[in-house]
């Protein structure tokens, strides 16, 4: 626990990962109540609407009307996911209110981008060729890389830290060829392979080919290890981590219905303040916040921090009384 | 992490823990059930009853029946719960099946105490002192003491380590006065006040005054860290675990309705497995007793793992295909 970083960036993705997966139909105006919520909690860099075909996510049907209904107050960054030049082309029409920056997406395991886009990795990297010439041509910035199943696949078992570096040296190579500046290497554990020392010794991997590459983890709680990973990031100095509020989103993958989707964030913030590392994030809050993301999808959430409140809540009582 | 145990004995207590809080009833023959397959799973030690009031426990009304119904098989040791010389008089009864053995128990928050016990600390330590003797004048050796509160109190917010350390010293005065060999110190997590840096700092301070004496761990995910903090246990080489099947229990304190209770065992097992330390157990039929868990108490529990299944699932099918 030497490495623990000083502060940590805390990125939420609940609202484009939950209303991507819930059945809904949510009305618009429900998700643009949570947005503002968070975005007044302290997070500083909230993920609000997904640019995905309609057809295959009806939950996203109505992004074009989330993001005219919402702007970022200041100091609050809104971004957006999109996979291709048509989803960044509606992402555009909102550059006055979205933070729009360019990522490099590759999965470690070649069966898993079979299966998910059907392309081997030569295709991947075409086609990661030609998105970025696209951000570029936009004036977007391609300033990131993301590892999907960078820990383990559902269809090719265990991930070598070797496969994971490889995939990141791909995506840096096309990054080179288009002279893009890369910030920032996401590691996902898109499928709940990672246990807290492979998360040691795949950032390990990563950490001794590029010393000086920020790395964010984006952790699924699919077998419930997940904030014992995020534990391990912490203890690594693993300062950026991705995450969704009451553990909003789920599991799409195959063999795991029903599983937990993205570690919460509220908990994932009590873990940070419990141990000293600053989040500039509300707690209460964001619990409230909580609340009301379960009020919008009709359902309670897998969070368990949502239920039992924060230690200062009972420190407060406890000093008051 | 480098002092992870190559072995950990994990201590089933779903039966008694989930029974206990389950609204019911359930029928004897469905906790017999549920008991019988955890017996097979490869568990060393289950929890199967309480002996505490029918009035205070309903759930628990049916001790007798449960225990006439069940003989541990061989190699699996049963066990239960008892708070006072009523209770030993009715375990007593059935010691050709129970593995019984006392405790002596103490909160380190006196607030905790004297909340749920009436009991101040003087009074705690005359209450120990005769249920020692009564185990003792019974022919149950006395060899575990319990220290509930150990990391925070809702009562009494965070317990400093010296407080543990203190109600651990109570503890052992006691056996010494009794002459009783004490072979364990259970550390509990009974609010789910812990965080990996809380669990490294107590149970540094109680290793440091004793250092040859084992510890357990005893975690509640009441704000979804339990996990991370048995990863933090693991780091430490501590190397026995309380734990219940698919979460079974709950939270019973101020201010937390709904919170979850004990950690899963599956997923303790699992990050096991993942992480090299033997455990004896077999995750399949593990999961499958807590599946059966599900239908006994008709809800869904807090455990991932039962939604998304084991890696080894994902590893078997790959290699088959």
């Amino acid at each position: 626990m030497t490495d623990l970083p000083a502060s940590v960036e805390i990125r939420e993705e609940g609202p484009r990962e939950g209303f991507q997966i819930e059945p809904g139909p949510i009305p618009t105006d429900r998700k643009v109540a949570l947005i503002q919520a968070l975005a007044a909690t302290g997070l500083r860099q909230i993920q609000v609407a997904s640019f995905v075909s309609a057809k295959l996510v009806p939950g996203w049907a109505d992004a074009e009307a989330v993001l005219g209904a919402i702007a970022p107050p200041p100091g609050v960054a809104f971004t957006a996911l999109w996979f291709n030049a048509a989803g960044l082309s509606r992402a555009l029409a909102f550059r006055d209110r979205l933070s729009l920056r360019g990522s490099i997406s590759f999965a470690a395991s070649e069966a898993f981008s079979r299966k998910n886009l059907n392309r081997d990795r030569a295709g991947q990297m075409e086609a990661m060729r030609a998105l970025t010439a696209a951000h570029q041509a936009a004036g977007v910035a391609v300033t990131r890389i993301g590892i999907q199943a960078a820990f383990g696949c559902n269809y090719q078992s265990d991930i070598a830290p070797a496969l994971a570096v490889q995939a990141v040296a791909d995506g840096l190579a096309i990054a080179a060829e288009a002279g893009a500046a890369i910030t920032e290497v996401t590691l996902a554990d898109t499928m709940g392979w990672a246990t807290p020392p492979r998360i040691a010794r795949t950032v390990g991997a990563v950490r001794e080919r590029w010393p000086e590459l920020p790395l964010a983890l984006h952790l699924h709680d699919t077998r419930g290890l997940g904030i014992a990973n995020a534990a391990a990031g912490l203890g690594l100095g693993v300062a950026r981590y991705d995450t969704t509020v009451g553990g909003l989103g789920g599991c799409p993958f195959a063999g795991q219905p029903g599983a937990p989707g993205n570690i919460c964030t509220e908990e994932l913030v009590l873990l940070c303040a419990e141990m000293g590392i600053a989040t500039g994030i509300d707690l209460d809050a964001l619990i409230a916040a909580g609340h009301l993301a379960e009020e919008v999808v009709g359902h309670r959430l897998p969070s368990a921090l949502l239920r039992s409140g924060t230690l200062d809540a009972f420190r407060r009582r406890i000093t008051a009384g």
